[in-house]
């Protein structure tokens, strides 16, 4: 299994950001089997949704919704309500899986996979892909 | 690794498909390892529930209200409401993994493998069935 | 593939049990991987969070407010509200997938597998466990 972290910059505000194109350059070059997708932290997940239209800023919209960043939370330490960042990796898996064929990850046209992060104190994050030739 | 693309009719209205059959029939002859499910669609997810007791219109009801199919979406074209459309991928996501065992899926008695699609626009969709060996 | 059941106890109040320790010792004397989590129940789902600062709690006010243990559902039957039981897994996915290297799951340093029970009326759980070397 070829397995590497790689960096991604999520800056001081929630991101949604788009690593697609890091996710297809990690597996150019292998032929079939599973791309994963992990990220080693408490407070992101992993969503595969359309970006350029407008949906990561309804994400953040409906997870402000579903996960208010107010004070009701136990878990309280950092920013005010920062104890919803904690349950986002329970509803958005910090985890995905994607099949590659001939080296090629099979997202449909509008599919991107992005690294959601809500925790604007931590502005860099990690992101393992593991690819399992099959 | 074995992949294959399947076509799944869902219609012109919200619908939860069970495709436990489909998946079934994918690896049966097969031996050990791990079945993958994908479906490359931006507005369509995967739900592992029970089937035939009304949780698929439980599920409508839940998401009805976790993500209204209203206008205050960013995200819009085709039917009134679709930008929530785009979310649901987020919440539910389009792939899932299960375990194969001498080519029986190891779901428990009342687990079906749905396919989750609001997007009353797209009547007909794609899943892709991939299975690695192990 | 090396597939395995363990027993997981979650008492009869709404649980979020820590499994981590079960998962670690599977895969020790692995090299490189994936370790594949499956719960085989309708009514229970995983998530990878911090535990022990009160996030458990707080999955609970989460979920009572975006799946209500009340009488809006049609599946009906065990203890009042267990429809909304049997959504959790739309929502909190039965399996998760973890990279393994050198026989140790890359959790980051906050995370934990986590199993999680809504349901009072089923005390013992089922959690399978599959190691893909790779």
């Amino acid at each position: 299994m070829r397995s590497e972290v790689i960096t991604v910059e999520t800056g001081s505000a929630p991101a949604v950001r788009d690593i697609s194109a890091e996710a297809h350059a990690f597996v150019a070059g292998e032929t079939d089997g599973l791309l994963h997708v992990f990220v080693p932290h408490a407070t992101a997940g992993v969503a595969i949704i359309e970006t350029g239209s407008g949906s990561e800023s309804d994400l953040w919209r409906a997870l402000d919704d579903l996960l208010p960043a107010d004070d009701r939370w136990r878990h309280r330490h950092g920013s005010p309500g920062h104890g919803r960042d904690h349950l986002l990796p329970a509803l958005l898996a910090p985890y995905a899986t994607l099949p590659v064929v001939a080296g090629r990850i099979m997202l449909g046209t509008w599919q991107s996979l992005c690294l959601v992060d809500p925790n604007t104190d931590n502005p860099t994050r990690q992101v393992r892909f593991s690819f399992l030739p099959a």
